[in-house]
């Protein structure tokens, strides 16, 4: 792909997962995303398919974004579930577009399922002796106390966030506390 | 309120549930509503004003059914959690419209408020000595775990969701054990 190319791909994901992000599929406008990334409409369909499969794209790579930044700690879980908090808040974007998800399927891409999946096996390598919840019901459950709070809006003052943080944190210790 | 204009008021509810719990807010359409019920489109603003208010006395019955159908244990945290993933099995839409809620605001309603203090100043007083998770932090990480797993669909078996909810229940078992 040429730079020209590559700074255009980029722009159209910027825009997508922001379009994404605020209307979810159903509400999403191919239109909206053309004219916020300045790129011709045509480009979209070029470069990614209809809006269902930019939809994929966009979560694909906010799943690489966030596994490249907070990767999996399986020695310290509660650490790993405080630096995911963090991430969340500084991306609320990542969290709607998770809810969206849920709401609209389309189900989890291939990359994300072998991502769990090394995950899993990794937290089971890791903490062999537990015999009542298995590193699939861990990490599941991790994922759920992670965006638990409601998400941080101007009125939330920087105290609150860290004692939310820490309650989180709390939370994982005790999860992986059999 | 006449028989029938209770009769009237109850199939709008039902119809306006299911609307709102497959398309959201922005999404649900008040046509679709007085189709599905049965019922002129007028009755609808008659009765229940705008859309949004529409959503939030939605919103406000599902959650008196759900106080109904499963009151808080504060004394066995763990088996509240086990009936309250039953009672979302058997009513996916209620899942969905909490999804919804987050996706698309409006926030809490005042009874919504007012329940969840109650609940939280009853699981304080039956667990004075947890200094390190509020009641607020145990009802809030609860909420969470109970719908942590994806929603159950025509392939899930009984003994898949059996185990689930055991997960669930030993979950909320490890959180509240300081």
């Amino acid at each position: 792909m040429t730079r020209d190319a590559e700074l255009t791909r980029s722009k159209l994901l910027d825009a997508a997962t922001t379009e994404f992000a605020t209307y979810g599929i159903a509400g999403a406008r191919v239109d909206r995303i053309s004219e916020t990334a300045g790129v011709n409409k045509r480009m979209i369909y070029a470069y990614f398919g209809n809006k269902e499969q930019l939809f994929e794209t966009v979560i694909g790579r906010s799943l690489e974004d966030l596994v490249d930044e907070v990767p999996l700690d399986e020695q310290d879980l509660p650490a790993y579930a405080g630096k995911l908090f963090d991430y969340l808040v500084a991306h609320p974007e990542r969290r709607r577009l998770a809810l969206w998800r849920q709401l609209e399927g389309p189900g989890l891409t291939t990359r994300e399922i072998d991502s769990m999946q090394e995950k899993i096996a990794r937290i089971e390598r890791a903490r062999p002796q537990d015999g009542r919840l298995s590193g699939q019901a861990v990490l599941t459950f991790i994922m759920a106390l992670v965006p638990a709070w409601p998400p941080p809006t101007a009125g939330t003052d920087a105290e609150l966030l860290a004692n939310q943080r820490a309650d989180v944190v709390e939370s994982v210790r005790r999860l992986t506390t059999p």
